[in-house]
């Protein structure tokens, strides 16, 4: 099932897009894809529900806003260089265990929301990455049970500001967090969907010119190690976003870097997670 | 006004300390002090609540456990080194730039609540803080307006497993993000409360004696400057925690460092936050 929000930013309301790829409003049967519901068994139900109600729910105009496919969660946990490749291009070794940072769930928008460049900013860069959706509260989980906790995936631009991630004193947090700096969607595929999550490809173009091309087949961390990983060091609520990491290509990896401009357009997609569209825009 | 929430942990009710110390049940009147509370001016409605009807409100029972003295946060922003001792005593220099660093909200207890040393942790150290709550949305606020967007302060045991923060391979949110990691409270006082922010003693005791004994003066970067700074970077939701970092005296500060074993009790204060009380136990 893939499941989307829709309409105005802050007043999403929740809904499915069928295999045809119609959409249909679901919000008379479920309020909002947040922590209550991925903790409560929604998915299954909801999906019992579609199965057999779907030919008569009410239709989504195409038209219509998409927003993130989940509401807030409490926290979007991201992997640092989890491709060799990218490593390599930002000039840092290949890391030992999984780095872990977060970003601000204020920065979450729509798929096809702009994205602002924030105040003061001159390297606003992007990052195409694998999004795991969390399912079930979990902590100190092993590499095999992880799955179990895994709700489905979703496709993330882990915007990127690399002066304020990296230049300005301590801690990545700082280059991640700024508003519209994480577009999520257009749908969470349940996890069911997806056959191998080991072997997606991905691909991020700038105005209409390939900048990256990877597979998640090639992961130094894999998903299952990285759920677990993180699990060692805090506990994951339902709804929990992880972001897995970035392949090469991406802006600061050019020589001379590449950096986003005012009315360039983003666009991303990852395998059995569709694609999105992101226009910069300046504050 | 001091606001508290009691009852069992992830049940918590709203109540109110009053000047008395005697503790009213609040719940009738607010449902939570969570994100929605603080947006619709919940403070100062309560204020007025309760100089009219305190007198009759039901009393708590002071054995009733105290939870975190506010709902779950969108999220906790903390300061690095930001007391020139405490950057001393970690042998790291003083920054140029506040260094900001997330705490996992999952991390989030009472007052006293038993701090749970993690699983394979070797290095779980104390930092007492000054923790200032948000009161109202903001970003790219200035310095002189920055109080205008505080609700109050909390007192914040900043608990940090110095082994997962500093050599498990990049970023601190790995080394401050365990359950119970986060003990707050025993109340928020509202702004109004604190006389001056840049002038509170604050202290810490290891099994009873003296650890940590600062004050919130000795800051590299104040309140208003924090509030401000991280605005720049991030949008400030109603609610959200912002922990100012610690003066000296934290185990790893120690030639040779002290770090907590199961059974050690942690105190620590600041002038007019109260008091709070973890027992270490084993995981």
């Amino acid at each position: 099932m893939k499941i989307i929000r829709f309409g105005d930013y802050g007043q999403e309301k929740p809904g499915v897009q069928l295999p045809d790829g119609t959409r249909i409003d679901v919000s008379h049967v479920v309020k909002d894809y947040d922590e209550a519901f991925f903790a409560s068994n929604g998915l299954a139900e909801l999906s019992e529900w579609v199965a057999t109600h779907a030919a008569n729910a009410p239709r989504i105009n195409n038209t219509i806003r998409l927003g993130a496919p989940l509401a807030r969660p409490s926290k979007m946990v991201c992997i640092g260089l989890n491709y060799t490749d990218h490593a390599h291009e930002a000039g840092l070794k290949i890391p030992k265990e999984p780095i872990l940072f977060f970003k601000s769930t204020t920065a979450i928008v729509g798929p096809n929301d702009d994205m602002v460049i924030p105040k003061n900013s001159k390297k606003t860069d992007w990052e195409v990455e694998l999004g795991i959706v969390i399912g079930k509260r979990t902590s100190y989980v092993t590499k095999d049970e992880a799955f179990d906790y895994i709700a489905g995936y979703v496709l993330h631009n882990d915007y990127s500001e690399r002066e304020f991630q990296a230049e300005r004193g301590g801690q990545w947090v700082k280059g991640k967090s700024c508003d519209t700096f994480a577009p999520l969607g257009p749908f969470i595929a349940t996890k069911d969907e997806i056959e191998d999550v080991a072997n997606l490809s991905m691909w991020l173009k700038v105005n209409g010119e390939f900048k990256q091309q990877g597979n998640t087949g090639n992961m130094i961390f894999d998903v299952p190690t990285v759920v677990s990983y993180i699990s060692q060091f805090m506990t994951l609520l339902p709804g929990d976003v992880i972001s897995t990491g970035t392949p090469a290509g991406v802006g600061l990896g050019f020589d001379p870097p590449q950096y986003l401009q005012p009315g360039d357009v983003v666009e991303l997609g990852i395998d059995g997670l569709g694609s999105s569209r992101q226009e910069a825009i300046a504050y």
